[in-house]
């Protein structure tokens, strides 16, 4: 564990918590929040002033004060709850952005770029694995670690853009959802097979994320019925915001209680409440919650990079096959998949469900501790998850202006101007 | 440990962390968070519609759902942070609607309730002390914990009430301040006296407090000459809020540094800001901020409330008569201090002076600690310190009416209409 450069003051005298051992995990706490969102800040200007996708910048800002690099912060768990918060209220204001019917239309483009961009990186990860010398199992999971899509990272870079509107993001976010989906299948068939008990509980896990998705789908068109007195019936909300941020947070949970990540049930909810008539109320009240927490979801990514397996030749070079793989194999996803948008658009939804992020970090950590890969595989996969997130954000912000607004086919038609 | 009443899942497959204890871990976190949010609305809501204060709701919704009661939540690091912060921003949003030449016009008038509302509930404290049969420094200790004084409550009923505008807000505001920079002090002596070593570290101490508050009160006025460009000069920042919460968090975390509650600091940087021309601005964009993390610092006062030395007659007893003798002292401070207002405006002072809170309680957890006091006495402590907290609320709602707007003094004029 790395240590401040300086001794903290005892800050807990004035605290809600008791002084000594609790009060110096308290100040550290906030001592490393405040050090990681100023990092997040630092980072994403200057790479902003240097025409640089901002979030990279930040993830940078976190590994530059993280454990493994600076070790100004530490990545506690109250961090860990803040960047998630972030990520949820991230990809809730992207469902803000989305309107059903939109997302409906490009239904089945997105579940085409899923299904193909979920089994491609499989087959190669499985490919590799086995020439890596790995088992059939062992290598099957390095192929789910590169399956896995992050949807938080492309959504900032589209949101950054201002490119929301576009039909390339819908397909993107109904992709993401399909992968998700496939990942709750994959990984419960893997765990069950690890464990060598694949039971009723891998379906009924799988019956149980299709259900949230397809209800919360189902229900959404229902708020346009909603009247807004309803988001402000509580006397303690003068506007929807409380209201909605407890729906979200319930939606989350949902999720996550369900199988799925808490981000897809934020994104439904969103979905939800851009039917109703609070929406911009919604969406304005919610941007400065967007801008305090959404930092500490690309800090703490970014704090969490533990580049070592980057420094070893013979390692690199698998790093280096498997992120290409991950990219291509994604890449080719969207490219087949959404064909119909156009080639660069196409592209653009390829290069968009790139990143893993944290969902291919907790995938190989599930593999280690089924004791599938060993501790070099693991930081070989986690250094290649790392890339394929670093790298897309680059990618997305040299694809993207090349990608005509004027697509061919009516269902994948802009919403906007 | 309270347990849940039902198995959690295993919410961590998708979070950014590892999976096992740590998984464990952060989904209670998160849950926790949500049980302890949804409580203290819905406390709120109750209150209010039975025409009381919507923060005693929300102080025992948190306390059904904390370990004292059901144990729905947890009290966790992650909670604590929240509610630290929900403070920190509920006293910068207060400093924004405070204008810093009011504030200084009413000092003098501050200083006085400070001292007296100090200097009286630690008589009181000692003589209770005496009577009780405890030595010397344990019943100054009580003195003390009786002495301070918890602006969070009364800020938060005042604002919502509209008051925040009125001379006796500021003069209330003035003397937290004093009454802070006290116990700042006679912590330090107390904890050097019964520790046998009373150094240069004390003096240094308040040294570093009042050229904290001082620096700062002496800098606020050069926010008039600050222009709106110098707050959104960072490309990431479209509205001025994401700096100002930079700088909002630096000025908590300074305070703390130099012995302060982070609370003072938070203020003082809302007193800065309210000068400069973005403070329409930032107001309105902490609207949402305040409404999502202010809860949590009531929640989470109300889940650590320990009734239990209120089941025990002969205690109940000792607990009634603290917590008589703490309204009053800080009630004869009030009207003392702040007689120029008329009699209902200074009497409305005192009862803002009231609450202890989260202050009384750590001095009594310092008093702890350095065993100048036992569990029963700490516990006897607690109580009072909790009554005077969930008092002073309801006595404000029913003072604050009769207190005529036209203060007979200019200094203590109103501000607005």
């Amino acid at each position: 564990m790395p240590t401040l450069p300086f001794d903290l003051p005892d800050l807990s005298i004035f605290s809600s918590g008791a002084g000594g051992e609790e009060g110096a995990a308290f100040a550290d706490a906030l001592f490393s929040l405040f050090i990681l969102f100023l990092a997040a800040k630092i980072g994403e200007e200057v790479f902003r002033r240097i025409n640089q996708p901002g979030v990279i910048g930040e993830l940078l800002g976190g590994f530059i004060v993280g454990p493994f690099a600076l070790g100004l912060a530490h990545v506690t768990l109250t961090a860990e709850v803040f960047a998630e918060l972030g990520v949820v209220i991230l990809l809730f204001t992207v469902g803000l952005e989305v309107r059903l019917d939109d997302l409906l239309k490009v239904g089945p483009m997105a579940l085409a770029v899923g299904l193909i961009g979920f089994v491609l990186p499989i087959i190669a990860g499985i490919a590799i694995g086995l020439a890596m010398g790995e088992e059939a199992l062992s290598a099957a999971l390095i192929g789910l670690a590169l399956a896995a899509t992050s949807i938080g990272i492309t959504s900032r870079v589209l949101a950054e853009m201002g490119m929301l509107d576009r039909a390339f993001a819908r397909v993107i976010l109904g992709a993401a959802i399909v992968d998700d989906i496939l990942a709750l299948l994959a990984i419960g068939v893997l765990s069950g097979l690890a464990e060598g008990d694949l039971g009723v509980d891998t379906v009924l896990t799988l019956v149980a994320g299709l259900a949230f998705v397809g209800i919360g789908l189902a229900l959404a068109p229902l708020g346009r019925r909603l009247p807004r007195k309803i988001f402000v019936w509580p006397k303690f909300a003068d506007t929807p915001v409380v209201p909605v941020f407890i729906l979200m947070f319930a939606g989350a949970l949902l999720a996550q209680f369900v199988g799925l990540a808490a981000i897809i049930g934020a994104f439904v909810i969103g979905l939800f409440v851009a039917e109703t008539p609070v929406r911009e109320e919604v969406e304005h009240g919610f941007r400065s919650l967007l801008g305090i927490f959404a930092p500490f979801f690309f800090a703490v990514t970014g704090a969490n990079i533990d580049m070592s397996a980057l420094l070893q030749l013979d390692l690199l070079i698998i790093v280096l096959v498997l992120t290409l793989m991950g990219v291509l194999t994604k890449l080719i996803g969207g490219i087949v998949g959404s064909w119909r948008l156009g080639k660069w658009n196409s592209v653009v939804v390829g290069l968009g469900m790139s990143p893993r992020g944290e969902v291919g970090i907790v995938v190989a950590a599930l593999g280690l501790s089924l004791a599938l890969i060993n501790q070099e595989v693991y930081a070989v996969l986690l250094a290649a998850v790392i890339l394929t997130t670093l790298v897309a954000p680059v990618l997305l912000q040299w694809a993207i202006p090349k990608a005509p607004r004027d697509e061919r086919h009516p269902e994948g038609a802009d919403a906007g101007a």
